[in-house]
């Protein structure tokens, strides 16, 4: 018999009929002669309607406090989508994080997840329940209720799966599975089969924010694979899964960041601890910095590029002006409408020639290279924001992922 | 120091403004040396959202994921209580029933409390924290939330102040206290100071809906005295206490209950069995009978007369019919208006003239009686319906009620 953990989503649990939709995805589960265990978040809105009713009282509540309160939101879907089983006519029990026993730490409002104690959960399956749990929620040592911060009810699905070593793992979201890349940019864009953890990490980092990174780190830490689904439709959606699980490709997906703005500082001195005092003033000025290239320095000085997005220029420069001057830098040249394209693959490790291939697809279209930044398993350029839809079809056609599968 | 419990309903916690109201009554007794524990029911209209949610999935959803759903009513509540109190500048800390160690049986929807296990009361309480518990809920042996059914946050309340021995309980309403009458009916009503356990449960069962006569019970059992008190304004309400913390009265109040109907069973062959019979008809056709007279037998047959509500008069009749005849009973008088008039006190049991008294105040009044039952602490009369604000009145100033304290 083997066991499937499903996760419903707000969005898949958002009012009766949306319920009984996902009721039924468990029911079929169980029908098909399988345990089932269903992790379910808050339904749609409740959480925006918790933190209004709590910022009318306080400006700052206490994390401790939020967390009780926001652990109401998968309480009541964990007992509505009991019920809701009921109605097809089948068992189902409903378990908070504490009964199912999710232990954490004791950070509030972003604990981690320190062991999963399955008797209760395996004492309802072996009953022949479906088991309904809490998503987003745990307990500490001390039975205080804490919730794991965004992409929780994800967090809880992966690790729940790995404590019971399930069979297989259903993310249920409102979207088809992961594309090759985002298909309202390139028409042409083909749902992925399977992908790497790795390949999913760098795309989520890179904007395709279908789950956060840290579910996906669970996931390939404990080596769970799972699929990332529709719940309105039965599309298969998308494998998660290892690397020799997967056909080896160069690359797997691309991805086109626009917003972002390019600052470059002229003559920086080429001495210990400049670069830590300029990227120091922005990180105080809560600015993120994505691609970072400096050349190679001539005579003492170098000229330092980076981006930064669009929204976040104006509290850059100003963090930065003291210090330039304070290092006796050259002056800033801003450009303030840049793009970042980046292709994915974990083959890329292996392969020579996929930057080149990358390179001669950009200059064929005419997309002129403004800066280059690499990791293992990923390629980013930056360039000009008006050529970003085009660069992003052209790199996309190059490695035939309107092709892929 | 002392040790207080508050207790606040759903309509004293239904909004913000109410709960930053009801955070400063317990923010006022910790300033004043006291530990303050706190009890809170759901906010005025959350039940009834989770009942209409769980109604359109389920014509008769389960109790035990009805008890998980409704539980969460409560924990918003806590939390919001903890977070109104910190806004203040103090110190609290919110816990569920499970977590504040209410122990129940396994009865979903009307559970039990079978113990309280007060260790992380006291732990919080000694750190200094004001300790928001959530009524109306608690947990059964296998880690289970049950709720305890209506009255429930009274419950735990009273429960808690056993169990923690508290130096007093109070319970905030929407009322000014216990009345020694309806002040609707009687304008010189006067709030009752002081009532005993056994009145308050008389009253109660009379239609003063201020509390549920099982936590006024508990409160009796474990000599609990508690304050019914108003939210809003600062009167110190009714004290319901022990016998011998009381004043000695004959009569401590007066209830008037309108829409009842009267059914008289003429000619009831005077056999074992023949009442047990007709009011085994009735119970089966869930209709309540209230007061009973049957006169000493003649000649072998004998009248019987109860009283129902008029609500129920149709269901009655309908019920009675094939018994009467099965039986060769006489015809079936109703009276379809009648009243009831009773008087409660706990000073009767040990005082001579006291129906004397009640029979002359009506007699002068031309109020005629067409029943009477007593029990130790209470005689209740049936009077025509309208005549029944007449005897209200004359009653309640015979005993001299308007100058009650």
């Amino acid at each position: 018999m083997a066991l499937v953990v499903q996760k419903f989503g707000g969005s898949s649990v958002a009012d009766p009929a949306k319920l009984k939709n996902a009721a039924q995805r468990a029911v079929d589960e169980f029908k098909a002669g399988n345990n089932v265990v269903v992790v379910v978040s808050a339904m749609g809105d409740k959480t925006d309607e918790f933190i209004d009713l709590a910022s009318q009282l306080h400006a700052d509540p206490a994390p401790r406090e939020m967390d009780m309160l926001m652990a109401v939101g998968e309480q009541m879907s964990i007992a509505l989508m009991a019920i809701a089983i009921h109605s097809l006519g089948y068992d189902a029990i409903s378990l908070t994080g504490a009964q199912a026993g999710v232990y954490t730490d004791n950070v509030s409002s972003k604990a981690k997840i320190k062991q999963i104690d399955t008797q209760r959960l395996h004492k309802e399956l072996e009953k022949g329940q479906i088991v309904i749990v809490a998503g987003f929620q745990g307990v500490d040592a001390e039975d205080n209720i804490t919730t794991l911060g965004r992409g929780g009810s994800d967090t809880t699905a992966i690790a729940l799966s790995a404590a019971l070593n399930a069979d297989r793992c259903d993310i249920f979201t409102d979207v088809d599975g992961i594309y090759t890349t985002d298909p309202r940019l390139v028409a042409n864009a083909q749902r992925i089969e399977k992908i790497d953890y790795d390949e999913m990490l760098e795309l989520a980092s890179l904007g395709a924010r279908v789950m956060q990174s840290r579910s996906v780190e669970i996931a390939k830490r404990f080596s769970v694979p799972f699929r990332v689904r529709p719940s309105g439709n039965n599309s298969e959606g998308t494998l998660v899964t290892n690397t020799e699980e997967l056909e080896q490709v160069d690359v797997r997906g691309v991805a086109l960041e626009e917003n972002e703005a390019k600052i470059t500082i002229r003559d920086v001195p080429d001495t210990p601890g400049a670069a830590a005092k300029i990227f120091n003033a922005i990180a105080k000025a809560h600015v993120n910095v994505d691609v970072i290239v400096q050349n190679v320095s001539a005579e003492g000085i170098t000229d330092l590029s980076f981006t930064v997005l669009q929204n976040d220029l104006s509290a850059a420069q100003k963090a930065l002006n003291p210090v330039i001057e304070n290092l006796g830098c050259g002056k800033l040249d801003i450009d303030e409408n840049v793009a970042k394209i980046s292709i994915v693959g974990v083959g890329m490790k292996n392969h020579t020639g996929v930057a080149e291939a990358m390179f001669r697809a950009l200059a064929d279209n005419k997309v002129n290279i403004g800066m280059i930044s690499t990791s293992e398993i990923r390629i980013s350029i930056v360039i000009e924001a008006e050529q970003g839809k085009t660069a992003l079809q052209a790199v996309h056609e190059a490695f035939g992922l309107h092709n892929a599968r």
